[in-house]
């Protein structure tokens, strides 16, 4: 990331900081994002700990105070980020440097809005970090492969999606006007509510159909649901069926050195064009 | 759509009216569909909001005046559709014609009816318009790929939903005898209804069994289903792979310009029947 | 089924009935099975009515007169049928024999036995006589593919449901020693009743954790659930795929018809084995 | 497992002792494995069943003497294998055998801690020895492509764990500031509690969202859900799929005599590489 060349224009510190905050491969790199992810893990946990009442009426203050010490040491990471980064503008404008604004911006809101600390679990996003120390790529490629797959039956999940929306519409109205009101179905955004927990097997029981026809009803959308479920399922998987075989038909491509061809069979002693010997 | 010689037989008002409603090209026609799509959904929250008591008691007047304008609206525009088309009749037969018309019916109905305002939501059904807009064709191709999958499946999801109403009716009447009507499966119908919440996961919890061997059969029950919801997904995805893989092939195919063969290996560079050099 | 030799030996009246009840070709022969499905379906719904109290209340005793002239019916259907076989005991001892005996012993016992009655929706089996009017080869064939799809990976499935059931057995376990009997984890058995309601994602609610450290547990079962439920599907997806690739490439093999030979490429001209000419 | 030759080394009892205890082929071996088994199954059913409290009050000394007798049998069955190994600390350290070690502590435990004897459930990873007799190499290989399939599948599913637990974090939180405590959104804990339950589509209904607006961003996280379940399902079953090609593959490969060369067309009758006749 930070060729020789680049780090001897920076300042002194500059380039010490540079190396703790962005490197990786260094023991101090290495420890500061480690401390990093502590930090923002235990953030998080202190806004998910002071909702619960028990614990606020408690442990209130050590929230407060480990919150607003967090936050000012989050402050001061994102000002040495861009002090340290040769383009300021465009590091505050990345998508990470924009998660790191927001992460720290809420805090601060609380002095002035009541309830906005609840925004600090946007930090979870910064979580993001942790793929850093864990050799990213791997995971990047990986996480490639699987958005290629969502990308590519994009147009697919949104007919299907269109298709459950149209389903639902209908059979909430329809429930609507079988058990109506008093059965819990008390206006059809409620019944369309309810063909939604159905139709994805949610099924919470909050409402329930209760005379026969509504039962008989609710039980074909739930066997239309469970046939349903199949079809994004396919979908996705025939994608990244797909898009793994690109992956490893990449790899096992065999490259002839004298003209460049690469569609050889996989057992080819010669070039398939110029009948040049191969590896 | 409209080749110049077709709408050159229209006269000059037809013509203009049939590039606003059916054209998508020039700016009129996009802003006639924009406006219908508007007007569609408009019409859909209206009639989901007036079944919202509190809404109803304060805006009742409004959605009465809103549906009744939209309605006129939707019978003005199909009649002018009715009247631009060169066959009327292949048009008020075709799915979107009969779907037009059922669109604005209901609303007449109301004057005679009561509740029949509800009917009204077969308007979403003409939310398929919105296709026209997104450049069609790309998501009629995707669709295609669907209903192409779920119709080559058909006899084995037939075959499936069988083997799934022979176990349900027989489970739902094992557990009537099981748990009886104190404990909630009053009858065989309403036994067969929890038997179908039970296999298709949804679980509800209106019914649930209490005694010891009912939970057992319940949860041998459970996971049969778990077991057989593998099956559907399975043949969906294997058709929806093997009809991707047609129109990847499809693509791929390469044609000798001198015999028309397309068998060729995609490496070939000579015809495999006629010898001829491939482009 | 009946070819002109079989049936001559037949007696005429013998050859006759044959005709009906066996074949499905002639009119009379298409029109018996119809009357049988409908006998069968109408005594399968009366079973399920008679135990809707309301209904059998009032109807009670038609559907008490029903189900005795349909079980007579079927009791002379099924002496016919032995009469006109020519191997009586292999037709009694068959999948389908057996079945048609089951279906009206039931009937004759709740002469002695009270409740036996429910036993009669074993009739819901014969219904897979429908498959006979609907051109059955071409379903016994989907139904074959998926058949063998389960065979194939009986093994595997068998490995994935031990593992589920040491699963849910520890969770179930746990979460007794977690949550206690004063939360609805009454027993152990109850708790893995629980685990297995919440592993296979029904969820009925009826016992649900209380405590804060069981809801973690019954998040990581769910989570669990959420990625093994993954598995049984991956197992029949491939399996199914590959017997599908199977009647696909046996229909696609090319014979030589001099040596026998099927393995050719598709496009293949000349056999590769020796170098006959294919079709 | 015991060849001649070994066996010869060791004294005569624990000659026999081996075959018995280690030998699945003779009828003494096999009769051992299934005494094995029964008593495993016995000691865990005893567990389960002691835990019912009507089943406790009248068998519970029948459950405290069969639990006893079961353990002392188990002890005895651990020191005999330590006895007959000829490598004692490798067996104690083995998987196997720290799970025989494990069975067998709990009871002990119960003489100073309460509560001690669930931890028997432990006994239940001792079934596996059942794959012993059912011919355990079929099933390990079956268990191998799972496991290996799971393992090829480890990033994508940590990339796709990592994304769920953020959109839970999130939709938590937000139903937390939506529904607030008194609709049983206690705790950002407790909703994110509930948004695992929903997305998973498991839906026990004890927290359930109650005003519009929940209502409305519940439905968004089920038809997300609904989509995202297809993503684990997409990426197993493609790496099972990928697995099972690779045995057959394997199985398939032909090679040749001379060189040693696997990589032949499926019906080559000469070694591509050597030209050596093959089979």
């Amino acid at each position: 990331m930070s060729t020789p060349q680049e780090s001897r224009s920076f300042g002194k510190l500059r380039e010490r900081l540079y190396i703790i905050v962005f490197g990786t491969d260094t023991r101090a790199g290495k420890l500061f994002d480690i401390v990093l992810l502590c930090a923002i893990l235990g953030s998080i946990l202190a806004v998910m700990l002071e909702s619960v009442k028990e614990l606020n009426d408690v442990y209130g203050e050590v929230f407060k105070i480990l919150e607003w010490t967090l936050t000012i040491f989050f402050t001061l990471e994102y000002f040495v980020r861009l002090y340290i980064v040769e383009k300021p503008i465009k590091y505050a404008t990345s998508f990470l440097g924009v998660i790191d604004l927001l992460a720290i911006i809420p805090t601060y809101l609380t002095l002035f809005v009541a309830g906005g600390s609840y925004f600090m679990i946007i930090r979870a996003i910064r979580l993001l970090r942790i793929f850093r120390i864990l050799k990213l790529s791997r995971y990047l490629g990986e996480a490639q492969v699987l958005v290629n797959a969502l990308k590519a039956s994009r147009y697919k999940i949104m007919v299907f999606l269109g298709a459950v929306c149209s389903l639902v519409l209908i059979m909430g109205t329809l429930m609507y006007m079988i058990e109506g009101g008093e059965n819990g179905f008390t206006s059809i955004p409620r019944s369309i509510y309810w063909a939604i927990v159905t139709i994805t097997t949610v099924g919470y029981g909050d409402i329930a159909p209760q005379t026969v026809i509504g039962q008989a009803f609710a039980a074909i959308l739930m066997l239309m649901g469970y046939a349903i479920i199949a079809v994004p399922t396919g979908i996705v998987t025939s994608e990244i069926a797909a898009a793994e075989l690109d992956v490893k038909q990449k790899k096992a491509k065999i490259v002839c050195d004298n003209c460049g061809e690469t569609n050889h069979s996989s057992f080819a002693k010669f070039c398939a064009t110029c009948g040049h010997q191969i590896g």
